[in-house]
């Protein structure tokens, strides 16, 4: 039976304890949080459960063999890495830490003391991301052209980052999983609306070493809510809309046809395939239940997580390539995220 | 009685032909095109209706006054000029010309004859398009905050121009005629799929004195349509849907409201608005009838169209930066549009 | 080339005229109404096209060789006996009489002259209902358990017929396409919510040899518009939604499997199946269109429409069984269709 | 602190716990379930309760102030009369009873034991549904016209009751609540399409005093999930769609005008209003929380609850009273539900 021990109980912290209750082979032991009204309501819905204002009681606790950070960004680092001492395994919540020199602090921290690092990509766990990354990878949608994706609604303003470490992130993961090749560059614009506060709109172009390009659409300021990733290939094209309550991924058997001209040497014909669409039946599973079982069973089985470290620290990356980027108002920066692994 | 010589009748020419044919104190005296079949089709519907192959005929033709020009973008400008000269009044299909000066020689020539110059950006004259307008100038919508639209569809490929000249020029015309201020520079990503041929997606980041962003995107190569434009302001957003049947403008009383904290001079508190919707009635009516109206009322009585040569022009100058700056993959391109008349 | 008289040009005649006139081997020689202004905006669209305020100008056209006739139903009897006495070729609006024993006086007047009568059954035409009744003529669907149909809106009041006879006629008329049974029976509720006049809103169930059940509700006060049918069968289930820009049909993959539990006789064992969603291309073509090329060709050919006098009778049927249901709060009524053909 | 015993941990039963874990003021002490999976499911996630295979453990529990009945119909009377007669209060899944003959007997058990017997009429407690009924209520949508309601999805198919007792409570339920006139009559029709089973499609029109109507539509073997309630009245029309994630209300400014024309006594003209549409900000909450809350704060002030034992009984009248017409194929059949409170 593995301990579980959360850190950090705000939004998402009760899906975490939620999900990890229901987990076989797991407990939760205890969590911590500094609001004592928070604390409150994990002891009325879960009587069993410890509850501490303090996280060092979580980090020592012998009874937790893993820790969950479910805290703000900018403590994830200190936090994983002194569970990580102490001996634990770790889940942290996305993005993995503030810099990518400290997700690199991280890896080894966790691989000189033979623990579990897993980050929180929690998309790359739904049904619907799976069912995308295999179309992709068995070449149903054949070359990839682009990968869009808008994800804007009225979110809560963070303080501490802007609307990309917060929501590109999960659009940077999902594409980690399911794009078979890296982003090299990427340029972004955004702007801030709130004087003093990061940007909470913007605007993200990825570009690849083929004719792949991605962009992203993240807004914290919008009217509605709006999930939906449009993947274009040279043979079909996914429409993946989060918000669709059962169809969520649409293939579409359309596209262009290149055909060269056999008249002619230089001239290129183009035909239009408009044809049926197919909605393919997905899994009805909670994300956040299936990678809590993942985490569990990579601890017991000593298996990377899907959502490692690596995984964690290429999407840091870019996230700080782009911010650089909109600063300069959409000046490309370049991204090294080392060779995929054949 | 205001005769109407149309050149080119091919995807815009029946609906411009058909619109013309009910407005009230004008009618279509000829039309050409290269192709034969086309005509045929236009004598079959329009019996009376002159049909020729020889653009000339309907320049010289005494009954035509006015000379609306439906042809590729790259013959748009020696068309228009030549009709000008001839003392007749045009109306160009969008975008006015191929390059910005072009777009100037023609107003100079309209001028110099005392005649219309037009071009058909036709969304400014929908119904939505002009509710959104009302709301933006009457300050409903408060201090823009962003413009957002997307615009995309399984559409022609054009040999000539790339999506930007395309589509996007529907967006910078709708925000040349909503918004009250006008961008100072763009940043602008894109690709194309077919080898040798000009982009089939983009990405606009249009920048302005203020910290209002726009952005577009278009693309010819998108499984489904979408046609969404998000207007986001200090006291209300609104989402222009043009693909709904009955409700396309939606203002919702959401948002943003920024308090200064008495107690302290730096702190800045943010309150979130979650209220109502409200979908004004729009007015049903098809947009072209009421652009070929305004045409023939501008002939008539002399007054300045609303897309007059200098609102083509300006979408013109937007469209070189951003072709510019996409070559340069986000590198951001100024754009100098003149000061708005007060 | 076949001469096309029309009698009536209110809301569907213009309709009518614009497709007639695009139809290869058949032109519009004439349009009678009764209303000057409606004659004038024929003449201004259609110069060549000859109008009239009175009807027999029409009929005794010897130009004319086909009559439609789209005037309110209560006219249409009289109107259309007429034109086929004079020895026309008739194409009458839907219903196509007030009455089955006014339909089947067309239908042996029709017979007597040797001449095509059909009924404008204009959504029997549409690519949608086409694929609808492929779908069902093929077994994919399987044995149909129910046919469900929502048609409503804010329409127009008609002052002579209810809501049944205007818009309950399209699904009468689809399902007597689509299925490959026929009602026995209908039970019908309805209500006027405007004193003295028919009723506007109204719910038929028609019941039939089978365990198939049809239920059609229409609505002309409705806020929004729905144009929706569910078609549910042991295999299949098609969804299709008139509004719907491109994916009209959906075909599910859902259902219930049945199978006979071996140990125990009474034993039914229900099995739930969730599968894949299809949409089939669907033709992208103008039903009015399809049907006006229809009418013609059975005309050059003596072939018997789609849509004959008969298809008219059964429906017109149905519509006075349902209404005198209606009277009678749900009181079954029995309805005679006749044997279907082998 | 209220002690709460459930009696069934089925599909329901869940949803129950884990509200009532959440009360403040209550604590659920105990469950019971005939399976052991489902008890060692409770266990998992609520060690702190009870369970038991035997509900009489429940009923004879000391600590139990109240107990939930969420088992499946044919049971609840038993047990809730066994729970009354105990001192228990009482809240039972929908529908109250099997019979309205039962449910009589469980108010005048409730009323010689002074308890709250509460029916789980959850929709009733929706934000949603309250805010139609103040719509209703202060007279914004004016004279009700009309009730129409789809209540359609691929569902469980029960053994023990026909559609219309699964589904259509909940139309009824709401209508009583929303509505402020009663129904006086019902035609149903219906049909099983799994031999030896209840209905699993069935349509209901009610007849009120008025002329208002009322119809709901039930289906458990629809592809699609559609839950859309029309109310269309004299000032204003409600969508109410309860699978919008945001907008679930929506009020339109349509409809007809009525006058009487001066000049002729006979004549009525109808005028068409077609206005704006407003979608209130409705206020998000589980309804089952709210509802538990209530039942709670009823125990504790001993206030009659919204839905309590009589709103059971009129619901269960018209379902006795649907399903006896369903029987006879749409004959009408009348219901007597007592004179409204003034």
């Amino acid at each position: 039976m593995i301990g579980i021990g959360v850190i950090g109980y705000g939004y998402w912290g009760p899906n975490l304890v939620r999900n990890f209750m229901k987990v076989a082979g797991a407990r939760v032991v205890t969590v911590s949080d500094i609001r004592a009204d928070r604390l409150a309501s994990i002891h009325k819905q879960y009587p069993t459960v410890q509850t501490t204002t303090n996280f060092h009681d979580v980090i020592s606790n012998s009874d937790v063999d893993a820790v969950i950070v479910a805290t703000p960004v900018s403590t994830h680092y200190e936090l994983a890495e002194m569970a990580l001492r102490a001996g634990k395994h770790v889940l942290v919540e996305k993005p993995l830490t503030s810099t990518s020199r400290q997700s690199l602090g991280l890896i080894e921290e966790a691989h000189r003391n033979k623990r579990v690092l897993m980050v929180d990509h929690t998309f790359v766990y739904t049904s619907a991301v799976r069912k995308s990354q295999e179309l992709v990878a068995d070449n149903s949608v054949g070359e990839i052209y682009y990968y869009d994706s808008v994800r804007v609604n009225l979110g809560l303003f963070q303080h501490d980052v802007n609307v990309i470490w917060d929501l590109a992130v999960h659009d940077l993961a999902i594409m980690d999983y399911v794009l078979r090749s890296r982003p090299l560059a990427v340029s972004a614009t955004g702007m801030s609306h709130v004087p003093g506060k990061p940007e909470n709109i913007a605007y993200l172009t990825l570009f690849f070493e083929s004719n792949l390009i991605a962009h992203v659409h993240v807004n914290w300021l919008a009217p509605v809510k709006i999930r939906r990733t449009l993947i274009g290939g040279s043979n079909k094209m996914i429409v993946y809309d989060d918000l669709e309550p059962s169809e969520k991924i649409k293939v579409y058997d359309k596209g262009i046809t290149l055909n060269n001209g056999s008249d002619n040497f230089y001239r290129m014909l183009i035909g239009y395939r408009t044809g049926d669409m197919w909605a393919p039946q997905i899994e009805v599973a909670e994300a956040l239940q299936v990678e809590a079982q993942h985490f569990v069973e990579c601890i017991e089985s000593g298996r990377q997580p899907i959502t490692d470290g690596e995984a964690g620290l290429r999407v840091v990356k870019i996230l700080e390539a782009a911010s650089q980027s909109m600063l300069q108002r959409g000046q490309l920066v370049k991204i090294d995220l080392g060779r995929l692994a054949a």
